[in-house]
């Protein structure tokens, strides 16, 4: 039995409970946050969410979690057959996140909380989009999914990090980067009709609806 | 035929290098520099060095291009074969990727290019650094490589990381982030007396002086 640590409000934490769903493996959810405190760390070595629990020990970074549960129970698989296929399945993975998400989490705090204009942010974040978004419409192969016919981790990377900074993009920007890429609407509506993100997009928004009430004034 | 694209001083292109001498792969190198020209795009989608080619077409991206040559020549195995043990393998580079050769990449420019220092990145950087060491301290397992007595995938990115980022902490810092980490510099060693990496620094050495030639006054 595996156990995830972290909260349904974090988008690291939902792609591995998507991926955990997809291939039905069993596991339980434990509380956590992200935290510099040495009772965490010597779970989740740098504080991030989400780690998890199994039977050889703790495992962190969303990237190695998801390859590590790929390879326990292959299928349903969540990477293509062909060795190039899923290469670049892997690439998307990290344009995705290397490049969209982790660029627009510069703005996260002042879009979300509130917090002031990164000024110099502004500018640096935009080019990386939109060479991001330039790279994406360059190598998907929509068909519903982004790598084609199967569902990926293309997807589940794309379905937990385009809604974020698309929010960061539409309000700073005014650039709709969802919409910017072909194909790219339609997979992530394909990925949320299925049953396993159902579960975990209810759970988020019952995660989110309770983190926005205990942090609002009042 | 593998074709690598990309120029002998860059630290990722000589991690898909020292994997593909690891592994006995052949290749042949194709000078490229990172460009924003979309002749170049057409290959590297964010411009960026290195990239292959294979009869299949082009991957860019060091993470995915080097889980394709281990799944495409599995031996020598860079990865362990416990499940597990992959895992935190790549759990191991991630750290080394996101948290000490990212972080410390912001202050790449001053410390080999003798721009201005980034006097923001100088507070923001020290903390992200001070956890990931801490972090490869709890996790590694030296023996003499860092995952044990094979040689991975995380010893490529230690090999190719550290000496940059240990350049930066040691000017900034005064701190010396290999020694700081048991068995990381036995660990480099190990690998650098290896006829692979050997080939790779003797390339790499040759090239940084050319560069340097190149761009120093006259």
């Amino acid at each position: 039995m595996i156990k995830l640590y972290g909260f349904a409000v974090s988008n690291y934490y939902n792609m591995v409970k998507l991926t955990l769903e997809e291939k039905g493996l069993a596991y339980t959810e434990v509380a956590a946050m992200p935290s510099q405190e040495q009772s965490y760390k010597s779970q989740s070595p740098m504080g991030k969410v989400p780690c998890i629990e199994t039977d050889e020990g703790f495992l962190s970074e969303t990237a190695a979690i998801l390859e590590y549960l790929e390879e326990r129970q292959p299928t349903p698989a969540m990477l293509p057959a062909n060795l190039f296929a899923r290469a670049k399945t892997r690439e998307i993975m990290r344009i995705i996140e290397l490049y969209i998400e982790l660029a627009a989490r510069r703005h996260f705090r002042h879009i979300f909380f509130g917090e002031a204009l990164n000024e110099a942010a502004l500018a640096e974040v935009r080019p990386v989009i939109e060479s991001a978004i330039a790279a994406l419409k360059q190598i998907v192969k929509p068909g519903p999914f982004l790598c084609g016919s199967q569902m990926t981790f293309a997807d589940v990377y794309a379905c937990h990090s385009f809604p974020y900074a698309n929010a960061v993009t539409t309000k700073l920007y005014g650039w709709d980067i969802i919409a910017a890429v072909p194909g790219l609407k339609d997979a992530m509506a394909a990925v949320a009709a299925r049953p396993a993100a159902r579960k975990v997009d209810a759970d988020q928004q019952a995660a989110l609806a309770a983190f926005m009430a205990q942090n609002s004034g009042g």
